[in-house]
């Protein structure tokens, strides 16, 4: 029904992780890159726990934007890594997009770096061949404030839908009234700093109360 | 009149209070914590002078997220309290839906804790079944500035109304020339901190005069 | 043609300044309480230098709100005063209005405290009745950078266009190639403080020069 | 021992709480005026609690600078006040350093506005005569960031301990090992607004453990 | 295809470069005047490597808003300098708006000083007349944050699409995959500082490896 | 005695205004011009009131530097000009420190552009000579934050008094209960923006009162 | 020699951490709750890996101030926790004061939650006693920036060196010629996440150039 | 006499340049790195143009630090290099410390990255050591604002003289009154981007006026 079409549909989608490089991080001014980091990394898992394919891909990764941060590739093993011939845009590769298409699915999850380019550019072109995408703003980055701000403009004019990875988290879990439940929960623990301290304080306060 | 329909209705309204409990609180980073559960008050107080519906939910309040918040109950006696069955979103709740429902109104407006979450996922998908939504921003928290910023995107472009308590202090007041004009202005000077001390300094300034 | 359309047109506009009142003044916290008055004296001497109709109001003047700013008059010697009977937007006052549609005019720029409540009201109403409305944010002012973003993105995705005083001066001047150059170039250097100073040197320079 | 005299020692100090008036409040823009006037309150309940004398003033109460804020004398009914002569500095009225002499003690917790000027005069004066100052910045205010770290900058120079109201109570409080410790709890909940949402977040999970 | 039109064409597009003037450039307040001189040098130099026609022109330039910074020419020999008659608005001078039409282009990419006005104007008025732009927002300056802010909504909401200038290098230069792929690389190292530093540091860490 | 000597004596004092030029005003990134232009005024009207000598200069006024800012020398008609020699600073100029000991008083009040050179090289070298000096911050300007912060730094550490202009009011003006009290009103109101609409309410609110 | 005084000795350092704990750590406004405790894991690294006992202890963590944060522990196993029976300050507890002694180090390095209390109460009273004292700024936490701008003020005014975590870590390392320099540089990556994706771009280069 | 001595003798000094290399700029949080660059390259300049001896040094340039920034060089053809054996303080390292005692200077300017270690340390170093030391705030860089705040009270406390890259120049230019002005001028505009802009405006508006 209506309701549900307005919110985020995991069964239809793919996450797409573009250009989380250790070179490119070193520009990145709108966010901290540990909080980049550890976002992208729970945005993996979020896909993994939920059966999200997982594309990801990197530009020129022998160049000076240097390799795929380290600790990605473990937390999805499920991920397809898709190498590029110099293309910018993910879309502009072949093997890219015919990897999206090989999904079936026709909602698109974006994160990368730049924003305002690895994002921005496969997000304008797959939006205009008629997929749903959502780009998540956190566990992107970019070279200033003015740029995102720009691309969040951009983006959001065009119909594409800006969220950040907690967001998505709870847009995929859900409810609490599932097998799974504390694995999600662990999830956002490890996301949100101040949720892990608020289940430590807890878990105390329910032993001293015994 | 077009003029008139530009504008809130509070004889259309209901309030949605969604999920201010203290354990979600200490995640919130675009807000302080002590506006935050200020301008809520305020909030439920403007509809109780109104007579404007209020439902109010939890969300696994026995758990992390911890409780309402405490003042809120008492700042509300005519609210209505939803449980709900663990679903992150108000409105997968079956009874907080069927609870809308029933007061016959189509205008909701909702705050709450996370603003990209627990009220963006119940504003999203009430305006796809055709309600008018209002979301409170100063009356909702979120992890990041980035994370309401691309909530407030997010639901502007879907077509939902984004306001600020005083602008709904206003909106619902819309006349000092009624019989309970003293009783707004008490809440006017309860909400915004500065407005407290011109009214005490003019109420001294005229006892001076005298 | 359709580039004229696209910017103001002076001679199709009015000008409302609502509710610049000391007051009120004490609770903006969006922009300093003396870019506010400077930049809302500016816009009154545009309108003046431009032969734009005005027309200015207050909200309960008598109490704490506070009088009009008092150097606000003496700068627009042409302006029109209409008294409001309580009403928190002026386009609730029928002779306020009767008297915007005296002037025969369609085009709007309205200013004043708060943004999201005084300006964004009338804005609004005025807009879904055919007006074409321009908000000047920087001669508004509201109680929190929260509330008037809010009500910027309320007021634009309702098809109103935001400005600033600056904007206003520059798209009121259009051409240096007119008889009264100079008294356009002097409102410049009054509100852009570094124009002021960059005035200064040049002169300076051709002086020494010489 | 040297250790104890390294602290702020209650029973040799007197609180003087300068110039809290509700005119003055709509010049500060160092801290918010929800901030200040709650830090005052909370200075004024902990000398209560712990049994410091408390002396205040104000500055031209019936002119501009307006009224002490309301809900102060309530909350320190053994406070004494002192009128002034026009006095910009309380020190320099005789009156007030009778007061103060009075009491037999050496130490003085000062807080007020402006922070500069309020505070910071008296602070250097009685200073300057043998007494022990310690300035409470979040129980003041100023006109900017620049005059109060100016003012710090001045004062900590001159001898001056700058502290904060949470500093203060803890430095008064010292122990949960006392008869009282429940009120001095509720005290830290009253101010620090997270800490009051961690206290409702412990007792909830208590309760659901039971 | 869809996806093709989605992003920059720069084989459609013509680079109008507008009031770039050291008298202009001190009224500036939301971007350092060293980034926006950078920018714009940079956004010069891209033009240049991919062929793209540059018009520019300047309000004034003998008055205090100064001349053309002066290392710009000697960035675009290519560039054409059109001179104004006064007007504010590029797009009301004849001369500049034939000298876009004799390029035979569609496509707009404009930077200038102030962005509410030098740039806005022009972009407004274009975009009514069919052109498509692209507004270059670290490449232009405005009076303050919320002048620009307000230009941004403004420019958004009438189908203006804003971008930075690292954005537009990498929309144009859209593969590595190219005869003159170095070339490009050193535009970014130009453009973004850290870019440049990462390079400096791989090629001295491949230098050490040998 | 010793509580008098801790604060400010005018009548032992001397205003030095250094470099108040139009040109350096364009460098200044620690406060906007027009604060610092207001402030420099009403610092030149503090000591017209009570008094106290002043002596100005400027750094090369016929170069880039630019003429002292146009409205100071009318608001201090006794003050005495120094022409310098192209000395930085002005106390390496013999003429200069000769106007200064030619006063007979030992306390001297600086401002002036840049903070960290024009004022700290002249306030250093007087204290080293055993003067008594004030640097009135925000009467001063210097091209960056971290320049201004290093310059109260350094200055603090050599036993330089750092205040801000409000502070030298309060200072000067010490008591309400002198003839002139209304005269020094005045100027509160028109250094404190919002203290002029505090002012401005209360007049009305008595008015009203009657 | 002088040389070596002036920094810190390894050798004669104990580190005490105090009061890191859940419910204190919702209360941090001056530093995130991810940084502040990725730095005291790495400062509690640094101190195993130079061999520097660790004290460390907690206010009340059966009560709402909440446990040891749980990664602590695990982090240094040479570590010893001291009870204490409700007082506030480390130093006031005779077991806590006795362990330091025990140690027979006369220089302590400080960290805790809050900064102006549990920090500067124990650092205030130790260095009253004899100690030469580090508190490690980032390692620690407190209510406001304000609060923490005031501890550092007073205790630097004290003879307290104030330090940040990476400071101690250079400090304590010293030197890239010694045997275990590859365990020192795997805390600064662990402990600077750019420096970690600045290694890994630096290992990448390398293969690629083999 | 005393007042030459309170400030900066280039007669007596030597510039220190501390590991300023790619690597490390990467980390740097509290500068952008495009100042940091550009303020260190004029420092540079400045000791060339007044004969001041250079010395720089660098921490492990083969190794994940990187190379010196590859301009700096070429700015200070005079400069001495001197190899390190891997000491993080380059005062640890016997042949810094003997090329600096070779020049038989006793002032000491020193930058670097990151300031709370490569600069904080030599300086407290050398300090202890009897010399007198500036620390160039501006041309150093640090992970964090809250790392080198803390860096700049632990020095100021020592006795170390913090400065900027704007001071430095004008304390070693001291006079427009030289036969080299012309030089000195150039590396005004080449260090503050706006002066720059008004040398440029005054040069057109002279040419503009004849």
């Amino acid at each position: 029904k209506a309701a549900n079409e307005a919110l985020f549909d995991p069964n239809d989608a793919v996450l797409l992780l573009l250009d989380h490089q250790t070179g490119l991080f070193q520009t990145v001014n709108d966010i901290s890159v540990s909080e980049l980091r550890a976002n992208t990394v729970a945005l993996a898992k979020i896909a993994e726990q939920a059966g999200i394919p997982i594309i990801y891909t990197a530009s020129e990764p022998n160049g000076p934007n240097g390799p795929i941060m380290e600790e990605l590739p473990a937390a999805m093993p499920s991920a397809q890594y898709v190498a590029r011939k110099g293309e910018v845009s993910s879309w502009d590769n072949a093997d890219f997009v015919k990897a999206v298409k090989a999904t079936g699915r026709k909602t698109l999850v974006m994160a990368g770096v730049w924003t305002s380019v690895c994002v921005a550019f496969p997000a304008l072109q797959a939006h205009a061949e008629g997929y749903k995408v959502f780009t998540v703003m956190d566990a992107s980055g970019d070279v200033s404030k003015m740029a995102s701000d720009a691309a969040l403009a951009r983006m959001t004019a065009a119909g594409i839908i800006p969220v950040t990875t907690n967001t998505m988290l709870s847009e995929t879990h859900r409810t609490w009234n599932r097998p799974d439940a504390a694995k999600w929960g662990s999830l956002y623990s490890e996301l949100v700093p101040e949720y892990r301290a608020v289940t430590e304080s807890y878990t105390r306060a329910q032993e001293a109360a015994k």
